[in-house]
């Protein structure tokens, strides 16, 4: 009770919009809270009943994970809406590496005609004070302005509600770095649109866009609300294109319980999980102003969950070379263990060579890792009257020809190909955090 | 951590699909556990420090609310996953009463052509086995059966997960009472198709419907998975209709701090919460096979949330007739207290005549109030770049006329009007709890 409460005091304080953008940032860049580390999760803490959790449960913020060796111990059910990320001060922007959170909202926008790269420079000015507002707990401005013709600056959905483990993550897309902006020559190196893929049927409509934002909280009303706000603080300089509301997240953080894809698996059982691993595959380095960013590939991917409904467990469980209940690699016993991708029965691989796990796997693609963040969607029921369903698969690496290997692999021989189709598309490029007083890729117009 | 290995663990004792309907429904009833009461709530009692709370955890559960007088307490964002409510044995359905959880999977179906009365009754006995397995947390049948071939009878994706307070609300539409099974004269009394309405913008694709099931949840994934098994234990007798997912709850329940739409006002503040409130808006009594039911009437709301952000903060009170932070009725201090709808300054009423909460008060008609347990909605992007989402008003009450007379009122001369279009309706008989060894609506074909 004391966080929203809290919250609701914190409104009488805020008499700015992010209008006063630069301002906000720099004020909020004195507010030593910003600065102050999170909570440790009190029903985690309650729920194991051992002191060795607090370890577990900071891990992953801030780019400093702590505790590598643990094993998951966090099923995602256990839920603290006290957490507060923090949104200056870090190298890496929050959101990558932060230990997935069970709701997201992820949306693209097209920069307006007109704009110039003044306009650009100002609106992630106002969208990173917004940001660190809304990361707090905070609102973007009064709810409930005192002045009855004034248009409140928060719409006002999240006011009684905590931070929520909120993060929200910017992404650069190719069309900022065209010739709209002047800014061609401050390209990241390897950002470009994504080529052709085999499994692709995208739709322009679920596709592209110039800039995404990445919300994810432990609330969805928290995480709308972000997005919701942070479009608003947009309009006149960009507009919405395409957007995806996730659920029950899709892919495990270093210290989570693996959790399931709607075609009931586990997934991300052996997803990028150290720091020793976000250094080596996700994060960039000596990357002129893009250092300690990275990139951000986003697949809108459609599941025929009824026509996998109505196949055999023994055909599911080839698809993917894991059992169902356990997600032990087939021809072992548990989740953990590691697949033996040689092993054969009776003259036939005991994992199929096509079988999910085994082209994906970095063994079999010279060592190469992506990092999954993914979410479940549902889009309701189609024209058929089946269950529209999927998975925003959201995924970080330091670079993105990874993905369009493994895709093009995927795409080519993956059995589950049967069964999904890659509607929407798009690339970004994520800048490091800002440092306190500045804001989010401020270096690209310096 | 318990409950998901108790969970896992649970798989091998399911030898049975739901096909086995009657069997299963008979083998849960002798299941001890399932009249077992509920755990309270772990993070609840942390949070609050006090062995009161108890009691205010018990609540609403099982129909029998024990703790009227207290305050709300819970925020809505303490979430204890392992809370399971029983299916059998309770006078009514669970999810009415029942403090309204986080999620909603809302779905309504048509009976296919050719369907017997027979077989709505295997189907109500089938959904009735496989909700009682959901409540508890267990899938509808083996998520790995062994044989290679055969076809998994849950679908797997809820499998490490805790009941978390899930309930199933089943529907009945006035079109199981047509010719078409033989049960016109078993219709109950007040069941009839709602009539045209002022606010009407009604779609047909997002209304009516033979059937409705209501899935509620603390995690969105629980209740998706629900609606998604009991559709395809009903495929070949019904067909979806139409869908809505709700998040972020939009009506407070009785021990409930109040939670906000997306217009960012407070909703539920006067909602229907003691006992005898339940008793006298909103259970059947004295009803022939009905006794112990209600009528659901389900609404899509659509809110022009981007006209509404646009406004002032004077004309947003005026339409609701409260203020935006702390949900005061205009002219007073505190959400709770009682609102003036005859105090005037300089000759104008404080609180318009034209507010929401003047038209809907229950002072203002005849002293009814009904149940409100919507939720928020989202559909993402409208054709015009706009944010498209709303309400899924859902409501209950022992008089579908109470609803009507209520919305004739508002869709004549709500301010709201401006700002949001009906677009989907539809109207529910719902039958009360089954006893143990029996299942909904059996009543209904004896």
């Amino acid at each position: 009770m004391t966080d929203s409460h809290e919250r609701q005091g914190d409104l009488d304080d805020v008499d700015h919009g992010v209008e006063d953008a630069v301002g906000a940032t720099q004020g909020s860049a004195a507010d030593p809270q910003q600065h102050a580390s999170t909570h440790v999760s009190r029903r985690g803490l309650f729920a194991m009943g051992a002191g060795g959790l607090a370890v577990g449960a900071l891990a992953g913020f801030g780019g400093t994970v702590a505790a590598q060796a643990m094993m998951p111990q966090d099923d995602g059910e256990a839920v603290d809406a006290s957490v507060s990320h923090p949104f200056y001060g870090n190298v890496h922007q929050a959101g990558v590496q932060t230990e997935p959170q069970r709701h997201c909202v992820y949306m693209t926008f097209d920069v307006d005609p007109g704009t110039t790269a003044t306009d650009l420079q100002s609106l992630f000015a106002m969208w990173s004070a917004g940001i660190a507002q809304l990361m707090q707990g905070k609102p973007v401005g009064l709810v409930q302005p005192p002045r009855a013709a004034a248009v409140p600056a928060d719409t006002g959905e999240a006011t009684d509600l905590s931070p929520n483990a909120l993060t929200v993550t910017l992404g650069l897309g190719p069309g900022i770095f065209d010739d709209r902006f002047g800014l061609a020559h401050k390209r990241p190196t390897l950002l470009k649109k994504l080529p052709a893929l085999p499994s692709d049927n995208l739709q322009a409509a679920l596709s592209g866009g110039d800039l995404s934002l990445q919300a994810c909280a432990e609330d969805p009303q928290v995480a709308y609300h972000a997005i919701r706000d942070l479009a608003r603080i947009g309009r006149g300089t960009v507009s919405t294109r395409w957007t995806v509301m996730g659920f029950g997240r899709a892919s495990a953080g270093a210290n989570q319980m693996t959790p399931r894809n709607l075609m009931g698996f586990k997934d991300g059982t052996r997803n990028v999980r150290s720091d020793d691993e976000f250094r080596q595959f996700v994060w960039l380095d000596d990357a002129d102003w893009m250092s300690g960013g990275t990139y951000q590939v986003a697949r809108k991917i459609q599941m025929n969950i009824e026509i996998w409904d109505a196949s055999g467990i023994g055909s599911q469980q080839d698809v993917f070379g894991r059992t169902k209940s356990e997600g032990a690699p087939l021809g072992e016993k548990k989740e953990f263990d590691t697949p033996d991708f040689a092993a054969t029965e009776h003259g036939q691989h005991v994992i199929p060579q096509n079988a999910h796990i085994a082209l994906a796997a970095h063994e079999n693609n010279g060592g190469v890792k992506i990092l999954r963040r993914s979410y479940n969607y549902t889009d309701g029921i189609n024209q058929f009257g089946q269950l529209d369903a999927g998975l925003m698969f959201i995924a970080y690496m330091n670079d993105p020809q990874h993905f369009v290997k493994l895709q093009t692999r995927l795409g080519s021989y993956d059995q589950l190909n049967e069964y999904i189709s890659h509607i929407g598309s798009a690339i970004f490029a994520v800048p490091p955090a800002p440092e306190a007083g500045h804001y989010l890729a401020e270096k690209l117009f310096s």
